[in-house]
């Protein structure tokens, strides 16, 4: 299989799915994580090109630690717009290029707007990947993949239907994180907020609601020629 | 695994869930069906008696078509009640005595009270049968089994978060319900309706939902203790 | 068309769907106006026996200004049980007795207990009518009748689907409730409140929000076999 | 009555509600049916020009089966953007041409990009047609039509609350279907889908659920100035 | 202020709102602290009556360590019923004998049925016990008693609109509910669970998103004459 | 507490929320009233330019009455779009220079375009407006405030969670409203509508659902960084 994992930012697949997408790979599928930004608003001390600079690498790291392929479409933060051409034109080759079995993204109601536009952009693109007329260069992928949203951070407004025991890879999805460094420290000396503490207890909660030490919760987007018989991971 | 459905009536699984149940029989599952009434009161043209005895018999070679193990807990149609101290105790001994690793029930909002209360008995016995100081003369389950909801009678108010395909099934399915003569027939007769083909129609639209020829939709029940990784049938 | 009304207590339907049923009235249909309860311990002066008598003239005088035949069950208030079969009978035989057409009834979230019970008593009991086999003496009604789940007090947690224009028998209306003198000097002096104030601002509101100078809103319950292509009103 | 349909490509409407556009067109209302693309996307086998060539032929087609008159916006599949200007104005001008009495459109949670920007651009613009003071060279059209979401495609995430009996049209809106051979044979040859029959099911179910042979389920938008007394189709 | 929670077993409300009951005592407010069930077939090693004493002892413990008074109704585990006159009765004189100014108890889907019985009595009785009429032998209550519903055990289809910090008093919620030292021993024993880490687990969860180290979770049941324009705690 | 409070055109924040805002001024806070459009396309008498320059005068007397200060972002009516680089930086700024200690604006589903949109932009950019190297001439506020949803117009769809007790600014609300002499007007002639009276009428039936002569009904906006213990007024 191959496994298409969309982000925002960087660092937000890890937050959110890094553990399911540790066990896709390593069950030997292949993954793809796609931050649609570069992060370039995400410090107070660095300018957008050096965080950006500096967020790649670490968004590769994190991604190496996973066993996940890396890609960034290089929007800009706060910028993410599901109405904009060229937008949609990015999201779909992505779409073409990876070929993916299953897509994971974000759910469309979350804390910020680029979640919530990646999510839109994402949804439709995928469809619109399977269109030979939509013309981009590259050849059309034949299947409107499954998608999967992944909860939101943390988890307000979400209630999962289907639950992935991460509790093998915890410890993957940890240092996964803390791959993210400027943002772990950022989040700390700026808003006293200790990231990787709030994903372990998330992951654990979602954990106890389905019998497992740590789990990630997710809801499928069910529409005609997407609904499926088969779950993210059984 | 142990698979114990519970219907409310004779007919109501084999409408509902019948694919499902033969898929699990055919992969070498052991499955329990279970009426909690009779069905002594469906009829225009027998006495109460008379119909018990009929559908008896029309819920064993049903049970048989799927290649499952029949059970009536003997009660009376209408008068099911999730809070009569006598109900529970026949629930919980048919959870004791079936052990079940899964089970599967009514929607709690479907469109008759008995189904309502089958489901509400069921979510609360499957529970109390898990302690030992509900003592009923059998010993307990050491298992709260998860919970799967089937669709409503006929899709009203229900959406499906997973999905069985039962097309390979769907002629197992289709001759269990015929085995209900006595049902088709009054339906028939009196409403002017066929079941079996509403039956089909349900199937075959739950199928166009997930990509299948035929399908049937579940909720699952998610509370503590009951959450669970695991899909109903991949 | 004959239009089967049941409320918890006597002025419950007046306040609530007491215009709808005036429209009924006057355009020819009959109507029946059933309370469960005698409205036996809605009074902080009367002894029980005493306001239920009261109440009985009150609900009289208020089914002659809507020109409705009023009905009463007899029951306690704060007693009403979905599960009692002896409840469950008399409200069998009142639809069997008043053979409805449509059924208007409680939302099954309202603000008190009783409400709740009698509208699961209604969905309950209007299925079991239909069948002979449920033997209470009265032929069975052969119709699952529609049900419409009228406005909770004063409109907390509902959204109407339906709304019925009272304009013209916003007079009505109010006189029938104004019939309620018990009750409309007990929450008066007790409470502070002005129910008949507190009626016309909700029939205003749900008025304004479909275009209307007064309406009263509605849910339908649509299960298998009580789906309507009607409307309650047009 | 002048009743305006938008979806988004040609096939949708009537795949969607083409049963009760017939049934307004027999009873003598004027019935607009509009494309807000030309369907240019939709071939393995064409180019852009020649299917949208194609596909104004089949729509008008379908249109006059129907009864209906046909209209198209012009814009490209995929592109339907309810934040572009020009769209909106193109709207506007739609319906300021138009002047319905009622409105049908997609849900605004469907399959596809372009069905949720199309509802809401009908949302948006049905609103903006009303005031002098937006001008495109056209008059305002005076009322803020209701309007009624039709099902999504087929029925994922949708609960009626309106029903419209559509059997009497069954074979009409079968015919207006199949006008859309091009659409027809592509979806058959590539996804092995069936549209007829897909459509004929949904039909079907839908009319199970409100006790009919065939019925195309509704959700009114009910907003401040559009809410109303009155139903789609008695 | 005098505040009255009820749950159905003995550590119901340490586990789920034992913080903000110690924030309410230590803000000088009146807590009594009600199970409504003895807990007496909560014990694998136990008779009902050595568990039932045992529980007695933890809960007072418990409730002396949050600084409550304790109470219990004495039912048996699995038997609570919200149809039993007798039961209802032993609630409203609960009301009466507390008269509280706001009441706390389950959220009526919980997990277990004793939690929504116990819910759905405290809805009922909250409003019977201001009825002079109920005879209880006991003087009515004059006030219809606000009530907030408590977060489900461990939070599953819960989504809280209120928030309490319990951030200052994690501790004593902890060491409340480190009384219930048979239950934490059984549920570790038995099942695998250790109670004191999931409940910190969920007060953490909740804090992250209201931005507290810790919190716990509400939603007001709001129906006429309980609506509130206070908030639970400021 | 700077409060600042985004409605789309003059008038609609008085409408809503107009109670709640004077009860803030009262109280000491500091109150901003931004409208985003000019309220251009609101007449059927004058150009866009007169009935711009009259609301505007109209909305400088509206918030004098009310005790707040008053802003206009300029834009057109109709033409509000989140996804508008320029209108976002406009609103951006706005956060910014207000530094909101909390943010009051319309509810995501309302009955106009230019509404929803507004939502959509409060609640992005009142994130955007924190980040530092999102740079727009003006500092980065350091605070995510909390937003608070205002009631729909009027009430449709909505379903408060917090209310708000506005009986005694209730004639300031009014007298606010009545400084928009031009809407009042056009609304009366054209629609035959009423708007003090539909506003009072509002206020009076969310005061029944909370117990009080007149509030307003609003539910939080609740996501990561979002949450908050406090409640919007005591």
């Amino acid at each position: 299989m191959r496994v298409l994992a969309v982000g925002a930012h960087p660092d937000d697949l890890e937050i959110i799915c890094g553990g399911t997408l540790a066990r896709f790979a390593r069950e030997g599928h292949d993954v793809v994580m796609c931050n649609v930004t570069t992060g370039n608003r995400g410090s107070f001390v660095h300018t957008a090109e050096e965080i950006a600079r500096i967020r790649l690498g670490e968004a590769r790291r994190a991604a190496e630690v996973i066993g996940a392929e890396h890609v960034t479409l290089g929007l800009s933060d706060t910028e993410v717009n599901a109405a904009d051409p060229e937008q949609k034109r990015l999201v779909i080759d992505l779409v073409r290029e990876t070929r993916p079995d299953v897509v994971i993204t974000h759910y469309p109601q979350d804390y910020m707007g680029d979640h919530d536009e990646t999510s839109k952009l994402v949804f439709q693109c995928s469809f619109h990947a399977t269109l030979p007329l939509v013309e981009t260069g590259r050849p059309y992928h034949p299947v409107v993949a499954p998608i999967y949203y992944m909860d939101t951070v943390f988890g307000v407004g979400f209630a999962p239907t289907e639950y992935v025991d991460v509790s093998d890879v915890i410890d993957v999805k940890t240092k996964a994180l803390e791959a993210h460094e400027s943002q772990l420290t950022w989040l700390r000396d700026h808003d006293g907020i200790d990231v990787v503490e709030q994903m372990i207890t998330s992951a654990r909660y979602r954990g106890m609601q389905c019998g497992a030490a740590y789990a990630e919760g997710f809801v499928p987007c069910q529409t005609w020629l997407r609904g499926t018989t088969r779950r993210l991971l059984p």
